[in-house]
């Protein structure tokens, strides 16, 4: 059976020499969304950013048990200093996982090869999707699925289905965040990095990343792409045909205009998006809906949030949240209707 | 610049000891689309199917100036017959390029990458896409595009496209046959294999495919896929976007009623088809209409053939051909002003 990649816990998370807080967020993430997975922070310098973790050493690391190194910055090179590389041999030599989804390829370091081979650690690339995933069914699954999709990329898909999974869970429901791209899966510990798949298995990895489940279970799953983007629709395609989600959140930035990084292209409105994803979506789930919207607030100011998000919820009739300020129980009310529906 | 995959002429088809028409219907496309280009047949038995070109040997092709060995059968079991491999390795030292959309990977050969080392000889998998495909753009292009779509996939989408360029070659009409697929990309000499790009990559590829041209000139671009298939709308969703025609013909099969492969999906009919596409080819080109159907009538006894083709052009209001059987001039009808719209 096909499997998602799946991380060995509990994590020591690298920061290298990294003092930027915006090159650690998939740091911050892993620590602000699953801490109980996390066992400390490494930092190479006094200066290096905080993730709010205990410092740990790798050998301290090693003796609490840590079962992967995650490299949790991004880099702007895209390849891993020299400085970082004896670290992280250091900790594959000592049995642990390194982690990591850099541009170019771990196994393309024949130091860290080596080091993994003696202490039978695995690296892991979390660009790099399963093998062997299968052309998509179409077959309806048991259990439900709601699925985060965007106006455009980059706007609080991942979180809205974080914070989703956190206020269902505080709920009582049944729910699973489902990670579908590679800082999600660094904080769910499992996932299909879905934009590197092969083309003619989109839709099939997205129907292994939702397994079949109790009737009761919800798969929050994590969108990826926008369905009107010029460039990621595709991905955005098949995530939703293979997801086959009886409910979606649509994700928006308040008052983002064009697609991100594409000027000549305006943002779809959130009614287009709506309508779209439900003709698309009705071709594996006849039965699929929105349930809300999502909004990330944080470039208004402060007082004319609320407005705005009523405003948002007069317009569509559904209600609509900023996940970050808030949380998104106003989306789950009625949530019971919704799972015996 | 990225370019497509691009073969070197003339071709060496080889066949193997293959006794099945079935199975050399790559092969038999080459000879039949692009005589052009193929110096001959290499038949390694008596009885291995004949594709009308001249026999020639490995070195009577060399001696003709064979740039190419392309390897024309398909393979049940997916990899090379030992036997096979010895005569594709002297073509390689030869300096042929080795040619082949097979499942296992010419390059996991030993035997033959010695062999095209020794000769300077290129080993082509045409299920391997160009390197350093870019994401789509959305940027507008000069030229006309047309594409190819379907209710289904296998149903004529790359025969229609073909037969289209012949025919508005035949009229005078500047145009080019763009392969997406690995069997387009043997006929055509290059293309992009579009089913095997990284999700991220899909509608850039298509971009790739059918670059900036003069105002005169189509690319009749190979349609793969079908937008509502359960395991590859994706990628159709992908090259729709990339392509952003200003034409696309809907390619159908007579009688044909639930998806091929999956009996519990049933195919969409012509018109949701039309629709479908053209919201989301808006996308990239607010023009996008479709401009005819292609019907594979072969199922049908000969008398009804007519009718059947009459009907749907009534019901659509659309010129209707099979292009197996009688070409696809009738879909030409008006192209001037389609070209001037």
């Amino acid at each position: 059976m096909t499997t998602t990649l799946t991380l060995r816990p509990p994590y020591l998370i690298f920061l290298g020499d990294e003092t930027r807080k915006t090159y650690g967020k998939t740091g911050q993430g892993i620590a602000d969304w699953r801490p109980e997975r996390c066992a400390g922070q490494l930092r190479l310098t006094p200066d290096t950013l905080r993730i709010g973790l205990p410092d740990l050493s790798v050998e301290e690391a090693m003796a609490a048990g840590a079962g992967s190194l995650i490299v949790g910055t991004a880099l702007v090179g895209g390849s891993l200093p020299a400085a970082w590389i004896d670290t992280l041999c250091r900790a594959a030599r000592g049995g642990m996982d390194i982690v990591a989804g850099l541009h170019s390829r771990l196994d393309s370091i024949p130091a860290l090869v080596a080091a993994a081979s003696e202490g039978g650690a695995r690296l892991i690339d979390v660009r790099t999707p399963p093998a062997d995933l299968p052309v998509g069914s179409g077959r309806k699954r048991r259990g439900r699925r709601l699925l985060t999709v965007g106006t455009d990329c980059a706007l609080g898909k991942k979180y809205t289905a974080l914070q989703l999974e956190r206020d269902m869970l505080a709920q009582g429901l049944n729910a699973s965040f489902r990670a579908s791209g590679q800082t999600g899966i660094m904080i769910a510990g499992s996932g299909v990095p879905i934009d590197c798949v092969v083309a003619d298995f989109i839709s099939g990895a997205a129907e292994v990343l939702s397994p079949d489940n109790t009737d009761d279970h919800w798969d929050i799953i994590e969108g990826q792409g926008a369905i009107f983007h010029p460039g990621y629709a595709a991905v955005t395609h098949g995530l939703l045909i293979g997801s086959q989600p009886d409910a979606f959140v649509v994700c928006h930035e308040a008052h983002r205009d064009v697609v991100s990084g594409w000027p000549h292209i305006p943002l779809p409105t959130i009614g287009e998006v709506i309508e779209r994803t439900v003709a698309i979506g009705r071709l594996t789930n006849p039965a699929i809906r929105c349930v809300g919207i999502s909004v990330n607030t944080s470039h208004l100011p402060g007082a004319e949030r609320a407005d705005y998000l009523q405003s948002l919820s007069d317009r569509y009739g559904l209600p609509c949240v900023d996940p970050m300020a808030g949380g998104t129980q106003a989306l789950l009310t009625g949530w019971e209707r919704l799972t015996l529906a």
